[in-house]
């Protein structure tokens, strides 16, 4: 995506608006040249753009205005107006697209000035208050923010280019054109393999690779799994309170009612499930999602006899088991039951979640419908992906991305917890030993969603607990360590601190 | 996927069996070594492996014995077990996997010798004679042919690594961090961007890049489409007859009917669409399915006027519509009606199936649901692949690619008729002014799914007409040109002469 002059010239042709959410040609951002300082306008506007791409004014899609046309309307040389497109684009922010014009294609993550012309103004005042719908969420998650703590994802800035190019390189030069073709609905052979390779050795499983069904990621695999299930006469999946929302987002859609069973330090409580009388249970049992908690031995043995006695189903979220700084991870359930267990997994929190491969294993009886759904699905993962992981797997080089992540993961959490004590004292954290995120709670009476709202405001993401947890509980907050640098961690939780003083 | 001896010395630990469909340790394929002449026990076992293979008795995901194990077995060296293997590794045909041992990866291609020792058994014998479900058609996809003259992918052969790889490496030099986190359901801005323009350029489509979602496949749009008419009230969809058979089966997975349309020498008749009185067709306007027909002018029309009366939905599938020998293609419908019509498309017949890359534009009123059933199978799309496309799409080099295939496709199809007339002179060949395929028909009274089995059990793969058509008809084929070389074309439509000529 570099940025070609060329394309400016050709831009915004008249009567040809295709803009996703077009800025006017006239009064564009309602800029004042006369404010910039001489000898700086390109400076001066290239800043103003960044703000307004950081504040949503300039959406991710959206077209800037040909330089022809806001230099006219700016009454400067357009040469002022290419060298501040020119800016963005070096930043990221922009990329010139033929006919197109230039498109904002990713808002900024650097800090924002300190005392900007124009302060951004609050988010959708909605976003916290309306019920977390998957509306909310996205919005969430597409909202511009200077610090994201976020949970859900690995540090993206260690994903190993090199080594993925490196095999990509491979892949092409051995694959055999008839691989190019459809392939099978499961997945590729070799990843199969991999996979199967790859649980036995960090998960305890024992798979046969004909068994395993790769799949887009832990969503598909749900809205998957709920199909299969509502054929098989089942419409309710218990689920962990609290627990993921997103997950609980896909198994509604799925048809299926979701209802909750509380998590204590051990993990589900077993009692509880057997009294929703729910014929399936979706856990996150190696590091419950956002509590942190793992489920312990008594209670493990506990919920096999559940799975034995009432026929039940258990669909094993096995989301960031590897990710553990304390101890070897515990044996995922599958290992032990295989015939109760539908056991998911997925390179989100390994790789990267844009690379959307993941993997099923189905318990016996849903293998044969799985395939078929998958099939039904989209015919099967892309090949080269699949078989590019497969090297990275049979190599070693994800082991050694893993051990890699788990040293600056372990140094971005400490990094977190040093400025939750000096910045919010009184908070408790929870699920440090392990994963990508922490969850932190306060013993006091304010809402969460209110914090959160507060501090997106100040630039800093983070997602209230309350969105994840359905029973009364304290206020709290799940924060994701992973994607961001330590100094944006350190002050993003001062942002927090500050904006908890702050709060009526 | 390189061939490790190592990995021998490990395969098939006693009682680890995983394998797919596992081999016996004893009586393995019937072996008797005594047949091997002396000095060639490595040659001789290796090509009763490869029969093996090509017939099906060792099917792709299958674990070949340990060398130590069938050394055992035959009482011969383990050396002879071992290159047997390593030769089978060099042709492509199994791979070493570390400890899963030694697993058969693809079937051959190459010519079997005219005398195998064992001549392969016909096909499974329910493959012509049940009806043609989705497993049929599966099972015929995975059958081992030397000669695949299936419909549906373009020449692989032809498949630009090189390009691929550089642009790979562009994206992954230029890609931001947060890139790799989750991304819009509808897809990379940047490949909607590219996918706008060359709808444009190519189809005389105008759109917004923001209404463009990016899918896998158009498999996985009819599966979303579906679910969507659905929610809609619509139960049924008609399709044309003859018309794609993949295409009814996801049809009918997605709950809809499927009412069929007669197709004459303009296409669809309208008034027999009219007359089923379904609210939405499938259509393949710009070279039919399989007919090869194109859409006439008044037909369009009429079908417009369909739309418009009735508030139809037409699904145009364009599956194939760059690849135009004579003149340039014929417009998309989407260009004259974008409100009635959801315009398919992909680049399974561009550059490859495997890569699962498809785009959608719905009608305005299917499309917030459209991403929303998009964001729930999968969140989207992978977004490295995508961004290489766009990659490919703006630099120009999709575009050589396509001119590249188009002279490629065109020889391929000059070689099939050529032998059509030489070896199947009474043969009709229909719609070969355009894609990857040509349909023959026979004014004869045989079954054209007899000929297709006869065809198979000699190692030609071909899809009977009779499979995408319900009405009455004479027999005939489906022949896909562009995947196999010239001299696979001129044989196998040799071997079909020669089968033909044998029918009872």
């Amino acid at each position: 995506m570099t940025y070609e002059t060329r394309s400016l010239a050709e831009s915004a042709p008249a009567g040809t608006d295709r803009t996703e959410a077009a800025p006017a040609g006239a009064d564009f951002l309602q800029l004042n040249i006369g404010d910039a300082p001489a000898g700086g306008r390109s400076d001066w506007l290239a800043q103003h753009l960044r703000l307004a791409i950081a504040d949503g004014r300039l959406p991710v899609g959206s077209r800037l205005p040909a330089t022809r046309v806001l230099a006219g309307e700016l009454r400067v040389s357009r040469g002022v107006i290419t060298e501040a497109y020119q800016r963005l684009s070096e930043d990221g922010h922009v990329a010139g697209h033929g006919r197109n014009g230039t498109v904002v294609v990713a808002a900024p993550v650097t800090a924002l000035p300190d005392t900007p012309a124009d302060p951004p103004p609050p988010p959708p005042s909605t976003l916290f208050t309306a019920p977390p719908d998957t509306d909310v969420f996205d919005s969430l998650r597409a909202a511009p923010a200077r610090i994201d703590l976020s949970p859900g994802v690995p540090d993206l800035a260690a994903f190993p280019r090199a080594a993925w190019l490196r095999a990509e390189r491979t892949v092409l030069k051995e694959l055999s054109a008839s691989a190019l073709g459809y392939g099978d609905p499961r997945g590729a052979p070799a990843l199969r393999v991999a996979v199967a390779d790859w649980l036995a050795r960090t998960r305890g499983i024992r798979a046969d690779p004909g068994d395993i069904v790769i799949v887009a990621g832990t969503a598909q695999t749900i809205t998957l799994l709920g199909q299969i299930l509502r054929g098989d006469g089942i419409r309710t999946m218990a689920v962990e309170d609290p627990g993921s929302l997103g997950a609980r987002h896909h198994l509604h859609n799925a048809g299926l009612d979701t209802p909750p069973v509380p998590v204590d330090a051990d993990g589900i409580r077993v009692d509880e499930l057997r009294a929703t009388g729910a014929p399936a249970v979706l856990l996150t049992p190696a590091h419950q999602f956002p509590t942190g908690v793992v489920l312990g031995g008594e209670r493990r043995r506990e919920l096999m006899r559940w799975a034995t006695e009432r026929d039940g189903l258990i669909v094993e979220d096995d989301y960031d088991a590897e990710h553990r700084y304390d101890r070897a991870p515990v044996p995922a359930l599958r290992s032990l039951l295989a015939e109760h267990v539908c056991y998911a997994g997925s390179v989100s929190k390994l790789l990267a979640p844009a690379l959307r491969i993941g993997w099923v294993l189905a318990p016996p009886k849903y293998r044969d419908a799985l395939v078929a759904a998958k099939r039904y699905a989209d015919l099967g993962n892309a090949t080269l992906p699949q078989l590019v992981l497969a090297q990275l797997m049979e190599s070693g080089a994800l082991e050694r991305q893993l051990r890699l992540l788990r040293g600056r993961h372990r140094r971005h959490r400490d990094a977190m917890i040093t400025a939750i004590k000096a910045h919010l004292p009184h908070a408790v954290v929870h699920g440090a030993a392990a994963g990508l995120h922490l969850t932190i709670t306060f013993d006091a009476g304010f809402h969460d969603t209110d914090l959160a709202a507060a501090a997106l405001a100040r630039g800093v993401k983070v997602q209230p607990l309350s969105w994840h947890r359905r029973r009364a509980h304290r206020p709290g907050l799940v924060l994701g360590y992973a994607a961001p640098t330590a100094t944006d961690i350190a002050e993003g939780i001062a942002t927090l601190g500050d904006v908890l003083r702050r709060l009526p």
